[in-house]
């Protein structure tokens, strides 16, 4: 296996031992500066960039600048999605947000992680793991989601919340570490 | 009622219908990168464009870049304001600071919100709250602070703190969320 | 003493009244910009570029853009140190990293600080302490580290953690404030 595939895998790999996932990454960077660069009111450009940028979009999405993603290929929007500023992907796994999501200004998604033993860390090792956000999920301003999470459809994430285990559908977490705080049902039905 | 003044009265609206709304945020967010975009030793235009952004504004301020808002006009600075970089301030409800406020880096003050109920969101519906920051408050770096809140006179709120509900004056915060650790009693008298 | 003397020495002083450091500091936020806007791909010329920002660097480091920082010569990197998007280090006192040290998006080092006494505060007094990273020492994403911090060999500091008092070796901390969670012993050996 090379490093990407043992990136996508979940296994451990060498980030930097790999000429294709560097320069995936450059690549990656050059496209978001130049999306972070165009005036705002540029939105057929903006639009046309993020497409360019990211695996998957559907018809309607915005994302307000700056972005940043590693690959961006392994991001997958669904229908309606928005976020507000300086939201960073880590997307060494992949990351699959569904329909009518939106997300606050510094949020980060974060899928990579390093060994917590200092000499494999040294060397280089890291490993990455999915995450997924379900269907109608506000993640509010500040958030921090970390590998290998999934939130649950219809769920909200609170302000400033560091997401470390899953969140079930239809509640309300807030806190660092996230606690669920309310449950969400029968509203509107 | 026009969106904006729903908007305005904290009532239910849709910032994405109204064309005014849309066209206000997008208008503030080019002045906001002509000025993120300025050399940082440009100090009379940076001044100069900031008070074209910001709706009032006495005589001493200074933010380092980069700085980003909704509207601008929806902000009032007192005297000898200073934030340090990457202040946020979505300005949907009235932000209202007051004189010798000093920010930290990475601050965020957020009065907008959206429905709990995800078939309300889902349609675009958002809220927003004012915020009100007193006099002599020192804001400590990577805070947040959500809305409807306001912080009394001569009070410290710590860094990396989470401010979800007033704080009194002559107190000192931390944590998330925000909890009173100290009085500020007679100092300096 | 001069107020840049003062500054280094962790003694009250007044960062504006004193023209070196406005200077010092303009034009190290100039340098900073120049920076972060080179295309991503120049590697030769980032890797310059730090080089002419941070006081002490060795053969081996990577910054992700943006970073920015107040002066830069108060800043030193051991071998091998890497950190990703939007990392904030406000060096007004001493800033040591050690060999090996890896920092996750958006942190923040924060050597500054303000008097608690509002009328101090508002004349413009300031003071800051050193803060030291060991080796081999991995830093989560959006991570806070305050002043007078030190932070043993070793250790993992979790994503989102504020870390307000030093961290002994071979540790892994979370939370806000940060708490040890884990001691790392005899991994690899």
């Amino acid at each position: 296996m090379c490093e990407k595939e043992k990136m996508l895998k979940g296994e451990l790999y060498y980030p930097e031992k790999d000429e294709e996932l560097f320069n995936d990454r450059i690549k990656c960077k050059v496209k978001c500066q130049k999306y972070n660069n165009l005036s705002p009111d540029n939105i057929v450009e903006r639009k046309n960039l993020i497409k360019q940028i990211i695996g998957k979009t559907k018809t309607k999405y915005w994302i307000e600048q700056p972005f940043m993603c590693d690959y961006g290929y392994n991001i997958e929007f669904g229908e309606n999605f928005y976020s507000n500023h300086n939201l960073i992907i880590l997307d060494c796994a992949k990351v699959t947000i569904g329909d009518n999501v939106f997300i606050g200004p510094n949020c980060a998604i974060y899928t990579a992680g390093h060994p917590l033993d200092y000499k494999a860390r040294n060397e280089g090792l890291e490993f990455a793991k999915p995450i997924k956000i379900g269907n109608n999920v506000w993640i509010g301003g500040s958030v921090v989601i970390l590998p290998d999470v999934t939130i649950g459809d219809n769920s909200v994430v609170g302000a400033g919340t560091v997401v470390t285990k899953d969140i079930p559908e239809n509640t309300v977490v807030v806190g660092n570490p996230a606690r669920v705080i309310k449950s969400i049902k029968n509203i509107g039905d």
